[in-house]
């Protein structure tokens, strides 16, 4: 780390995380940071003494000021300070015109979050934070990409995008569904065990399957993981499988319509990507994989250029 | 309550509650004990004590034997003694011929446990314990009965039935989904504050109407309450009947083929049978609503007929 070559410094301030990045004149990273710092550990008048002592050493040796540019879950209305959402379709040329700038205790820092986007048309009210900058860098990196961006996660989301203009967007909860009813349902008592085993991907493989079938049959195939273990002695690891399988499969089930004719760009971390190639290859879409912290990343340089 | 006049005990052994009646020669309720002594308090060795401590005044006073007859979870394998499923399709008429009997410490009480009814084929792996009493119960009280019943609750059954015939059967995971996500998902936000109020039932029409007519996209609806509540001020009340519509829709709504010219008749609580009453109406159906107790206590009364 060597804070002097520090221009400016990017940050993905997730709801359980923070990322981020200390960046030269040419874009090139001199420090990159992670910690568990996330909007739910935090409260408003809390985030400014998280960023100075991210850039304690750097303050420590100059005078001078330093940018830094801020994307997620902090500019949320339960965040640092509210970045008030973009409409769809939406401009990510002029992200950064969005942004809104919190007062810091030390005023050789400037930072900036940058704002979410928001779908207000009844019955497709949305929201996203964090993910518009992650598509500013996607665009970015894959100039004239036209086509749908699968985002899987806790709340996956799927973009209709066209150069850097969000057209349309949906959420599916499957990453949280997933999380849920392996701790609190009744689902529960047949992950007890390692779920990490031989049966896995073979269950992944049966539940991924079942979920692109009938989509629609989400509710009742979710209980087919309690009957399995109680009727077939279906292990732990095939049972994880099959869940995650099943939510995955219903989610591109459900949205299949979006890919006929369509590129797909899958945007996010890269063992989970591939279990959403795997869905995409069944109902005959091909994707391409970006990394999502690749993403994010260029998605905050790009958008620093914009000012 | 008169214990002389108790002829024989019948319990609903649920995992959380246990509800017992005292029946008389002619079956008429002598005395009726609801406790929240169900299977996920109890260890197996508890159970002898629970039924002794319910017929103890009984005891007191005579030397006869006395039956116990019991339908539901204590039954299951985690439960006070596994009552081996049937198989669907299952002749209701024989239902008391799968019982096993506990030994009990007090040799005048014989208790039997019914068995659970299992789906075996692959694919359509389901289980119930404690429903198929209620069917033997409705299939007594409305006899010649051949559709569609639909049993809301935690794990909501759809069950074909041809008079005391279970052909076929599904669960849908519709009230445990409602009870994970109000409190542990991210949607619990949009909980906060009192869920009953003046735009619940307009919640609940919303969300019925969004979820029979696209039960596949339930996953990515599911976001819409967090959604509404963010960008157009949905109220706690609200929210809660959006998503309870939404996840009852979502469960006729992928079984709506089910029901299509066959007879409907819903067992279960007054008042989510009406909910569920108003979700056939949508898809063209007339549902007739029996009592959930009431269709218990009819299907023990009709097993112990059957020895």
């Amino acid at each position: 780390m060597i804070p002097t070559e520090v221009e400016w410094v990017g940050v993905d301030w997730g709801t359980s995380n923070l990322r981020a990045w200390g960046l030269g004149k040419c874009g090139e990273v001199s420090f990159s940071h992670v910690s568990d710092q996330g909007m739910s550990k935090l409260t408003p008048d809390a985030y400014p003494g998280v960023v100075g002592a991210l850039l304690s050493r750097y303050l420590a040796s100059t005078a001078s000021r330093i940018d830094v540019l801020i994307c997620g879950m902090a500019g949320a209305k339960q965040g640092w300070m509210e970045a008030p959402y973009l409409d769809a379709p939406a401009d990510l040329e002029t992200l950064v015109d969005g942004a809104v700038v919190p007062t810091m205790p030390d005023a050789r820092i400037l930072a900036r979050i940058l704002p979410g986007i928001c779908q207000r048309a009844s019955s497709q009210e949305d929201v996203m934070r964090g993910e518009e900058t992650q598509l500013l860098g996607l665009a970015t990196l894959w100039p004239g990409f036209r086509g749908v961006v699968c985002m899987p996660g806790t709340h996956s989301k799927w973009v209709q995008l066209t150069g850097r203009r969000v057209e349309h967007f949906t959420t599916a909860m499957t990453g949280e569904l997933f999380e849920v009813l392996r701790t609190h349902s009744v689902l529960r008592h047949s992950f007890a065990g390692p779920i990490q085993g031989p049966h896995r991907d073979d269950g992944f493989q049966t539940g991924l399957t079942s979920g692109i079938e009938a989509p629609q049959k989400l509710s009742a195939l979710l209980f087919k993981v309690r009957a399995g273990s109680l009727l077939s002695g279906r292990t732990p690891d095939w049972c994880a499988g099959f869940l995650s399988g099943l939510l995955i499969g219903a989610e591109i089930g459900a949205l299949r319509e979006w890919i006929a004719h369509s590129e797909i760009a899958i945007v996010g971390d890269a063992a989970l990507a591939e279990l959403y190639a795997r869905g995409f290859t069944i109902v005959g879409g091909e994707a391409r994989i970006v990394d999502g912290v690749e993403a994010t990343l260029a998605g905050l340089k790009a958008a620093r250029l914009q000012r």
